[in-house]
């Protein structure tokens, strides 16, 4: 009996993340989830990981607590209201407020410290460079350079200086392409949360830049989305 | 009037970042100090860190949660006894026992995040592979990647690829040779704290890896290294 490869999937609790859990899954990889308590200001999108790696099969799933707050600097994690409303044109800014200094190199550096001690070769992240091109570190040559790093910093890189993969398998693909791959796949939808600002019962906001995209994908892949809105 | 430049100096309370901040500050560079709660068994290097960026003037000094213990499978955070009274030959091992997966690239990360949020683009760090040998992320080759990654990470690589620096000044240096470079700096070694395994009053026990090789370097630098050990 061949034994299943294991897998650590960073996990936000979102349509991205759970869609690239899906298709792990459908490479015949075992599931280890890796989400960040990191000063969001909703826990929301925590409880919606849970929800997602139960519903997934999950082996384990690990949360991890890091404070950013300390280093201050976005809309995500500081004081700053989040942009509401905005245009096509006005998102595609170069570097958007809700970027936050190094979080996907954060996550990435604990994901390979989760993998060296599962002894999983495999990473999976769902960035992608269509819907967030503003972002640096969505972007293909980061995630590759992050790889070679990555191959470097550890005892498996050691040992044979290719083992560590980082799988981005959203990185191409539009946001519509992305639901449909989970429909496919079979993602339960309702699960996840993309908004930026929930009210306190967790709707999502309907206007945020995230909902926006969100709500836009559904309806480009001619289906309806399955979780509830304030206003959209 | 020109601006000093700030540099991040990652600060662990031990020999090497405090001669590693020395050396910054004579290239006239402003201090920025981080250092980590990381699950460490003793807290007597956090304040060993606070009492060193305090006499060498840091404009600030950061110390930031993070929790690898749920990771498992090091001696420095684990309940695993750290080795004792090794002869050289046997420090000589691949991968050392005290290893922390992926630990410098979680540090650096971090590090990156504070630099990109106070404007810096000098990163600081102590490592050295004349006497770390064993460990992965103290190689040239894994800190010339880390910088690549970096750059390719943050706005300020986006707006410039070579914006961000990862200095370690240290890294060819026998131990001697950091003591006697300190020395003419004018660090307090005194302040500094290199034991893995120090008694509850913080004295250092002078057996395990890091004593001795922190002992050999004051000898072989025809110094009397200042700090008291159990036995030595």
């Amino acid at each position: 009996m061949s034994e299943l490869k294991k897998a650590v999937i960073l996990l936000s609790g979102g349509l991205d993340s759970s869609t690239c859990a899906a298709i792990a899954l459908s490479q015949g990889f075992e599931l280890y989830g890796i989400s960040f308590r990191y000063g969001q200001r909703h826990s929301i999108e925590l409880e919606a990981s849970k929800n997602i790696a139960k519903k997934m099969g999950f082996i384990r799933h690990e949360i991890v607590d890091i404070d950013l707050r300390a280093f201050g600097g976005s809309a995500l994690t500081a004081d700053i209201d989040v942009p509401k409303n905005r245009s096509e044109d006005e998102m595609d800014v170069e570097i958007p407020i809700t970027y936050v200094p190094a979080r996907n190199t954060i996550f990435l550096s604990f994901s390979l410290a989760y993998a060296e001690t599962i002894g999983s070769k495999d990473i999976f992240i769902g960035v992608n460079a269509v819907d967030y091109s503003g972002y640096p570190d969505c972007r293909p040559d980061y995630i590759k350079s992050f790889q070679n790093m990555a191959n470097l910093a550890t005892k498996a890189g050691v040992e044979d200086s290719s083992a560590l993969q980082i799988h981005t398998p959203l990185i191409d693909l539009t946001k519509a392409k992305i639901i449909q791959t989970g429909l496919a796949l079979g993602v339960d939808y309702g699960l996840t949360i993309s908004c930026y600002d929930p009210d306190a019962q967790g709707k999502s906001c309907g206007c945020c830049d995230s909902c926006a995209l969100r709500l836009k994908g559904f309806k480009d892949a001619g289906s309806a989305d399955p979780i509830e809105y304030v206003k959209k």
